[in-house]
């Protein structure tokens, strides 16, 4: 803790362009200012809107940056009037804040804050509009206000929760993003209740977190859609109990679905991010309350449509963001979930590296035996 | 009450031909079969169904029938087992079953029955999957299981809601369509609550609903918006606030309507038909909750789109139809707050005319002025 006030020095993944290997570097990590907490990341995982900003693909994308938005470390220490969080204390960064204080955090409908949103999205920080990335004087974009491919980063005092110290890092890193994002689709924005028939479209780790969630919440029947067969295996585990590959049928899939489930499901999700299967996911719902919640992020300027009668016969499409979570509130509840056995972790890690390995990480990415990709950050 | 179980010959409006003037015609309609209900059309209003069907752009439109699905009247005989009404009551016809023993209506999510709709869809009656209308034996086909376009129709029992002898048959007509589907958007599909901001798209009869509905709601600002300004005086005693005419703007309507609610509105509804707006009342939503409800129809084929990103930022999609209302069971109850004052239907009437100006009521549907036009069956 003798760096507190200084600056740091040490490894961050850089990205310098999208779409070119991150590169390793010595950054300079500045002290936190007001209402900023610097965190040492020990654990990372990667998520696919990493993968996404890396690639170039969006817009909003901002170079060079540090990416990564799933990690868990401890606080190293903190700025002026920061209260919630000390040094020493176990954190999960979290790419969407939570201040208590806004219109959103106050409206009791939304888990959306706007509190740092304006500087997340740029790049900066919220007091300044300044980075706290620097290489030698060269200033480097903060992502997501989180920026967790670094051994240190400087996030806002109202995107930090603090949990439990006896949880161990290098599993709850993913409590920072994609299992999170899966049960809360179910519990929070969809509400799904006992009996549902439930199907989930893409059975990634946000897929496989949908049919943990479904079955905590007791559905019937939890359909799982995939074009890789080789994901069936392991889903059956999250409590998937009916397959589909699409490539299998002739007919539009939801026309399958709906056959095979007499009219449609209660309860869709979307968990890819590819708008075709988005509009597939709302008319395999059944007339009448069926409900389609959108989790996957599709590319920018991609649109979904339907015919508008879907809608008035009764179907509803929503979305959900980190599923709904309060993130402050609710991610220290889910670590003592999981410290209680309640909700599963380790079993989506595939596979374990180092930050050093991190370009490779991301090429396992795209094989379907990976899930989730843990980044050990200080050997 | 000579006729029943007899043929019964009369006035009826039919439509040979798509887009063809209507023709008043002497039909002859046969006797209820088991589980059907002959009555005695007395006032009959228009909707836009009607006229959409009659334009010929309705794919699913059967010629030749008879049109008609807003109205109230008085039964003149039923067929074998049929319980809930009696020759003498006084009903409103149904196009939304309500059988109470079928999925949809047992499921407690949706007032969509599935009943009768193969037939009714077929312009037929269940039983035998024929029509009761004839004209010297050429058959006529029924419309949306109503026809009231006819001075006798014959509808199915679980397609007529009974409701209070005392209430004036030529005003109440209306509660068998426009006026409960605005009210029923905002009571059972949005569920707005007090202190919500509402925006109303189109302001016609169904647009005034919602806007009653909305105040009744308790909701704090309503905004209209219409193409047509000379809405506006008559929609402020309906509950409208404040108004927006879209062709003086330049920015996207969404857009204008966001900048004056810091942020977007709560609650919006599409009363027109048109996809664009759909969207444009989607995306003037408040990002994290802003829920939009499709209740205008539009034409076959048409598709409504926007961004994946509006849902996973929180806002909800839906539709509705008949408002949500359970016919037979919530219809009576609309008559019943009619007769307590609580809410309007006289003021929606704007003119009177008999089924033999039938014609002249379709153009008058087209002016500004009109929102009802109530025919006057038996004169
Ligand atoms: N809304 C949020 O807050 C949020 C949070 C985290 C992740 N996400 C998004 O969720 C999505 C899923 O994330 P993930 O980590 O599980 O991804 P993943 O790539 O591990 O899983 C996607 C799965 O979809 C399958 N698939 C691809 N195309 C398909 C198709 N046409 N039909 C059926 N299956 C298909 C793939 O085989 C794969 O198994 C991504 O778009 C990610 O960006 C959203
Ligand atoms: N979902 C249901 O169960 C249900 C039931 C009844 C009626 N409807 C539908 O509701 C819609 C409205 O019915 P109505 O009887 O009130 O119709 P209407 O024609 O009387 O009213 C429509 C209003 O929209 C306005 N308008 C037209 N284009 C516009 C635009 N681009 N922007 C703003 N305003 C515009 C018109 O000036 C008019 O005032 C129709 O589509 C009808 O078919 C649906
Ligand atoms: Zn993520
Ligand atoms: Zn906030
Ligand atoms: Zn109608
Ligand atoms: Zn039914």
């Amino acid at each position: 803790m003798a760096a507190r006030g200084q600056v740091i020095t040490c490894k961050a993944a850089v990205a310098w362009e999208p779409n070119k290997p991150l590169v390793i570097e010595e950054v300079q990590v500045a002290p936190p200012e007001a209402g900023e907490v610097r965190v040492k990341i020990l654990f990372a995982a990667l998520c696919h809107t990493d993968a996404y900003t890396w690639s170039g693909k969006d817009p909003e994308g901002l170079f060079p940056c540090i990416l990564g938005h799933e990690a868990a470390g401890i606080v190293e220490s903190v700025g002026e009037g920061v209260t919630e969080v000390q040094p020493g204390d176990h954190v999960i960064p979290c790419y969407q804040a939570e201040c208590k204080e806004c219109k959103f955090c106050k409206s009791g409908k939304t888990n959306l804050c706007g509190k740092v949103r304006v500087a997340t999205g740029a790049g900066v920080m919220l007091s300044d509009r300044k980075s706290r990335f620097s290489i030698n004087g060269k200033s480097i974009y903060h992502f997501m206000g989180t920026s967790t491919f670094s051994q240190y980063t400087v996030v806002h005092d109202v995107s930090v929760a603090k949990i439990d110290p006896k949880a161990p890092l290098e599993k709850v890193c993913l409590l920072g993003c994609g299992v999170p994002t899966g049960l809360g689709a179910v519990w929070n924005t969809a509400k799904v209740e006992p009996g549902s028939i439930v199907a989930i479209f893409g059975l990634g780790s946000v897929g496989l977190a949908v049919a943990e969630g479904a079955k905590t919440a007791g559905a019937s029947r939890v359909i799982g859609i995939d074009i890789d067969s080789t994901k069936f295996d392991i889903a059956k585990n999250f409590g998937v109990t009916e397959f589909i590959n699409p490539k299998d049928h002739e007919k539009p899939i939801q026309q399958v679905i709906v056959d095979m489930t007499d009219g449609g499901v209660d309860y869709s999700f979307e968990c890819i991010g590819n708008v075709s299967v988005m509009r597939a996911a709302l008319e395999c719902c059944h007339k009448g309350w069926g409900t389609s919640v959108i989790v996957g992020v599709a590319a920018s300027g991609q649109e979904i449509s339907t015919r508008p009668f879907q809608l008035v016969t009764g179907r509803v499409w929503k979305g959900t963001a980190f599923g709904g979570f309060k993130s402050r509130t609710q991610v220290p509840w889910l670590v003592d979930k999981y410290m209680k056995k309640e909700i599963k972790v380790d079993e989506y890690i595939t596979h374990n590296l180092t930050l050093a390995d991190i370009n490779k990480a991301f090429d396992l990415m795209h094989e379907g035996v990976c899930l989730r990709v843990v980044l050990n950050m200080h050997v």
